[in-house]
């Protein structure tokens, strides 16, 4: 069915083959799950190239897959495995943002200029937009087991622990309960920290008072999960906060109420970034309102200014606006939701407060 | 004095300019630790471009590097930026393994052919072979947190706890004791699956009298460490076993007390090869003997029959015979050492016995 597809949108740029490089996108279309590999797709055959670690598994893991036993020299043997599957001659497509310059070369020399590489971007990321009923079930496992670690954390929090220690914590919660990894390094940011929208965790010890953001998420089934809280240990020791964060969060909600399939992604991120204007934050909210989250924790679509495209029904994505204020300190709010011709069923179920008391 | 050195070979190849996009490259040169820029270096000037997230940390990292405040369109500003480094009609290098074919497409149509761009590779990698002392210092920490997490769990191991299990003490050993990250994802491999050189931990538990191979490293002020222990949990249940691991242990010995720099990497893998093919197993030796270890675990040179060149002094290897019989199991036996004019000096302590009693 992926397969179909692909095949249909290579019909449309005229591609007689297609060779897939990335390793999400050699995932999402073979199973094959190994480290190294080049996919080989034509309109009626489909293959996995690979070398001698990954045989057996490409046996086991793609079952409808013909297997190329191509050992360590993919190059060296392309125009020979290209002319095999008939296409010498032919318009072949290739994944320009993963394969390097210096592999193109190799590529453009061992093909002697027999048949013709076309740049392509973007194509099957086009495809994993879209999720299907399974994949979302697994992304709400990842999204359930993020939720579970921030309950534990927000029970844990103690003045004088630091931002590391957090990130530690929150780190072992979920690799002890069926997380794979993280969906990325976590954010533990408190205090000034915070006004930094990607800061790592420090050695700084929290502090009563001021606000602490923690973004993080796990991968479960090899699907993400992103979530962002920011919190106040005790009573905020500055007035601004609350404002701060009820803008943050009616931001939010707003979005989460307004957003439905075939708006376009700057539409969506419209709606947020108006009432962050409306209350006079609207320089401090740099960054776009969310993205699309699957096998990576960032892929297409995009809510966000720079995005004019619809996103499509299906599509899974974060809302997370925020407002950071330099030298203060900042506030984010992330929840992931499934976005529906309707409206979107919002995913994270995370206890969403000002203050920690 | 690394920014010389790489001047030299900018000479050698007749670049005016040079661009650095690989990560552990930009850090090396320019102190610079950020997730995105580029270093723009000329016969006279250096400079890191990169995006307002990092423009303080620049100027804290890089006190000798100018910054241009490129924003996040370096691709649009790229020809202004380098005319005004005075590049306008030079030839310009780029780091063709890491810069992908759509990059370069967008980079020259940019470029609009006012300039040249030269495809490089392995400059700076070639710098980074000869470690200085000050990178041997971090390296160090590095092997002996790796040592420490060893004798931790060669203590700590017990028929019954999985494979997964064992990865996840390790991590945690070293990640709360000074490790950043770390340098690979654990293997840990029993019974069978020790047949496999690169199998990651699995819900499998480990039983008396099978061998177990943990190979791991961890990540301390950004340099590598690599480690290899194969024990087997009380009497062998294999006669073959103990003569496995014997073969493995005196090539390892023998490798490491006739490696010198200035041989060539395959040299030194045949003195290893040499004595597994004596003993009768060297179809199961499928890997070459060792690898180059610094910011990157695996980076030049190599120990191997695919490597001709001479391994320098200052090199810091792995040297890590292995034997692999499909069905049966696997030993391995990884140390690091710094290659000298006169021999190596082994890094690595943790203890090598066969059997865990």
């Amino acid at each position: 069915m992926r397969l179909e597809k692909l095949r249909e949108l290579m019909a449309d740029q005229e591609l007689d083959g297609f060779l897939v490089t990335q390793p999400d996108n050699r995932r999402y279309l073979s199973g094959f799950t190994g480290s190294s590999g080049v996919l080989i797709i034509t309109t009626e055959t489909q293959a996995v190239a690979t070398d001698s670690r990954y045989y057996e598994q490409v046996r086991q893991q793609c079952p409808d897959w013909d297997l190329i036993e191509i050992g360590y020299d993919f190059t060296g043997n392309l125009l020979e495995m290209l002319r095999e599957r008939e296409l010498g001659g032919r318009r072949v497509g290739f994944e320009a943002a993963d394969v390097s310059a210096a592999t193109l070369h190799a590529w453009e020399r061992a093909l002697k200029g027999r048949l013709i590489l076309v740049d392509t971007q973007g194509l099957i990321e086009s495809l994993r937009m879209v999720k299907e009923t399974e994949e979302i079930d697994k992304i709400k496992k990842a999204v359930a087991l993020a939720d579970q670690a921030y309950e534990y954390i927000a029970d844990w929090l103690k003045p004088g622990v630091t931002e590391a220690q957090i990130a530690w914590e929150l780190e072992t919660f979920m690799r002890t309960r069926g997380a794979s990894a993280l969906s990325f390094e976590s954010v533990v940011a408190s205090g000034p920290n915070a006004a930094k929208p990607h800061a790592r965790a420090t050695e700084r010890a929290i502090q009563v008072g001021e606000p602490i953001t923690m973004d993080f998420g796990c991968v479960v089934d090899g699907y993400c999960s992103d979530l962002t809280r920011t919190v106040c240990l005790g009573e905020p020791a500055d007035e601004q906060y609350l404002r701060v964060w009820q803008t943050v969060r009616q931001a939010q909600e707003a979005a989460e109420a307004g957003a439905r399939a075939g708006m376009t992604g700057e539409a969506v991120d419209k709606i947020a970034r108006d009432i962050i204007k409306e209350a006079g934050y609207d320089q401090y909210f740099g960054h776009g309102l969310g993205h699309g989250v699957g096998m990576a924790v960032h892929e297409p679509p995009r809510f966000s200014f720079t995005f004019s495209g619809e996103v499509p029904a299906g599509s899974v994505m974060t809302i997370e606006p925020g407002i950071y204020i330099p030298g203060w300190g900042g506030v984010r709010i992330e929840d992931m939701v499934v976005v529906g011709d309707d409206g979107v069923e919002i995913l994270t179920t995370a206890s969403k407060v000002a203050v920690l008391s």
